[in-house]
């Protein structure tokens, strides 16, 4: 019988100049992969050398979060972009943090677009094939981090790109796949117990409630959590005993698919 | 007898969103390597990418034209700085513009700091080292584009890099091999004929005359141009033509350095 | 009889740093209002005082043309915002220019929002009455230019704000009002006569043709000029000679509303 | 026998988009006079808004603390700048400010330039000049807050503009007026019973030690203190408590020059 497997990863490098954010030291300890913020919402190059010089004391992989290009709003606004200049920018911080990665002679594990554009992208094919595209003619190795059923989960196979599905420990889902919107009661789900019970199900048996209370199916290669609170900390690290408890081994992506 | 070779470089993509600068279609005819900006004091990814493209389209090879932060300053302001951010800024820089590289299946060639970082640089050697570790960790074989004589050529010599000796063919000298000053009179040269014959004599001969009338050695492996206005387009014109007539070899510096 | 008047607005000091857009010194001769640049899109401090000061000695009217934060799509692109925030980001630009407009001893006239905030705000009353707030708490005097029968106008209406109604010289109209977007087929006018003929019929008789040819119905305070090439500044030297034979007064819009 | 006052200034309002620094609304209850940051080192229109209305409900005077536009270098690293760009950033930042109080029916206070542009003004006359005049044009009422006997307070004289004499209640000083660098040991006072009795020797006896035990003269209108940490509050705290035993009334600068 296989060992279940499972990859943990986390935005990190979102610190920018004089400005701290995100508890990265210590949710370090506890994550596989690493998502590194690349100056357009977060982060910039002292950042960036920073986070990848600890990912790699920490044996933990590395990928690029690249984002719309909006620092005061933290990438979490939609902007009304083109697929092609979608493409562009997603092409510029995959390459910057690149350079990071190999300085220290690393290579790039992942991309998980940021914030807003992921939302964007999950729904919409050609900001989806856009993405895929930047990654691919970057480095054909990637692995494109992806919510399962999403437009860019498609996308990443129709190009034959690598592609770890995504799920999310602590939030609701529709029936479609898509999450539900923060602003609907019930979104986020707050009680650890009930966490560490969803990830087991989504892990184990490929499966999650819905808001709803429907089943919908989905592939868990990666669990998304957050690190920027002492309580989010908490979290992820009960998670890990649970899943060590459960003899699931968390490991980086690229040892998963 | 070995054939006399140079290389002419000229900086590029320097237009940012709606607004356009130089004259890239037309400068790029004449040269053999383009000084791509990075988006610090100049270019955006969409101008990065169609640069790159046109360089390939026009076989000319692509170098990085790093920066400080500073696009209402245009880079051409002196920025007080640490090495070591100087460091980040250019890997940051050179990794985005390697990634528009990849895309359209080319290795770049080189690197040349850009206005007031080139200038601080090639007098101050901490600095320079900086930029070439910044080079040597993200590509070990990039060229550094370096003033002969200055502390970045030093540098790149130290840190066994390549590097091409650059030479400017309107611009006075000074003995220490220094250009003179924009502020002081004389430090820009117009007359047509007076560029080609220094420029011969700089490739020839490796001498040129200070603006003191002195004999300053130097070593002529690629000459900087400008194309923002149709003065400079001609002036570059002629002097191709009288490279030509004098069996010069234009060719892009990995040939020569 | 009343004599009739018009005014006419462009958008000016949209150069940057180094980068220059618009021919500002050509324009600002046939125009009586002047909407400047604020930083956001386009303009810098520099800029912003210099073309206060030409606005002054050519005795033209200044007003604000605050913008979403985005250089890079000189303000285009769509960008979703919290009406409140939106409020915030007017002030901040107008009290920006008004201090330029005070170091000349002029009191700012109007303010006009620029290019993809103007097109939201026109549908938008959430957003068009946070910008009449922002407005009326700056300054109670200014101006608000809007598109006649938008959202803005019905805002300024009812805060008690003066509303300049804003006609295009050379757009296509929709039955409702709104201009016909720049995607379909004829919503650019490039006719000279046709445009001429279009302006005189809407300050003489308040009425324009669709694009489907009804009758729309519409009140002509100020007309809306492009200065960006010389067939832009042409159609305006003619626009105006042709108002000035059917005696029709061009004025700034503050002694029309 | 009159007696002694002095006013608290701290500077304020410096977090951006999701970004949080300072602890505004501890420090705010100390303090008379805040400095308000206005979007060029920290701050953004939404951040200067809240600013400033919890200065108007905890009936705190308001000023600007303008800065060179370096998001990333949080205004403390020198920038080569012409004095007449300088005046310009000065003009736009003030009345960007300037807007935001009179949405909160204020007037603007006072205006203090911001980290390397203070200390490069301090000691260049024409920077200083450039600075006096911005506050001049913009508002001739406005206080200019300047180091007692550097070039600012001499500009502010030479232009007959109101002046208040800065003294630092935790630094160091030269003989010739100017603050020890942070660099050099003993350049920051951390003792809080050195720190209350230097202050109470300067307001009452208009006098300091110097680092090298020399008597510095200077005058104490406003004293800075600083709001960053739980320490910091603290010291301002205790310093609060010690002046208010000596009878010193604590009040806006506008009350004192």
């Amino acid at each position: 019988m296989n060992k279940f497997k499972v990859d943990i990863n986390c935005d990190m490098g979102e610190s920018f100049g004089v400005y701290n954010l995100g508890m990265d030291e210590e949710i370090i300890k506890y994550i596989s992969s690493a998502n590194i913020a690349c100056g357009f919402h977060a982060g910039d190059p002292s950042v960036m050398d920073e986070t990848v010089k600890m990912a790699v004391e920490q044996e933990v992989m590395v990928g690029a979060h690249p984002s719309f290009r909006d620092l005061v709003g933290f990438g979490r606004r939609k902007i009304e972009i083109e697929p092609k200049e979608v493409k562009k920018i997603m092409i510029y911080q995959i390459g910057a943090l690149q350079a990071f990665a190999k300085a220290h002679n690393l290579k790039l594990q992942h991309v998980k677009p940021h914030g807003s554009l992921n939302n964007m992208a999950s729904t919409d094919y050609d900001l989806a094939l856009a993405i895929a595209e930047a990654i691919k003619e970057v480095d054909e190795n990637l692995i494109f981090v992806a919510l399962g059923g999403s437009a860019m989960y498609k996308a990443a196979n129709n190009l034959d790109l690598r592609v770890a599905s995504e799920v999310f420990a602590d939030r609701a889902y529709n029936l479609d796949g898509t999450l539900v919107s923060r602003k609907i009661k019930g979104a986020v789900i707050e009680d650890p117990t009930k966490v560490k019970k969803r990830v087991l199900n989504m892990i184990k048996n490929g499966e999650v409630k819905t808001i709803n209370g429907e089943i919908l199916r989905l592939k868990a290669d990666t669990v998304c959590v957050h690190g920027d609170n002492p309580s989010a900390i908490k979290l992820v690290k009960e998670l890990v005993k649970e899943l060590e408890k459960n003899k699931i081994e968390i490991t980086a992506m690229k040892n998963i698919v």
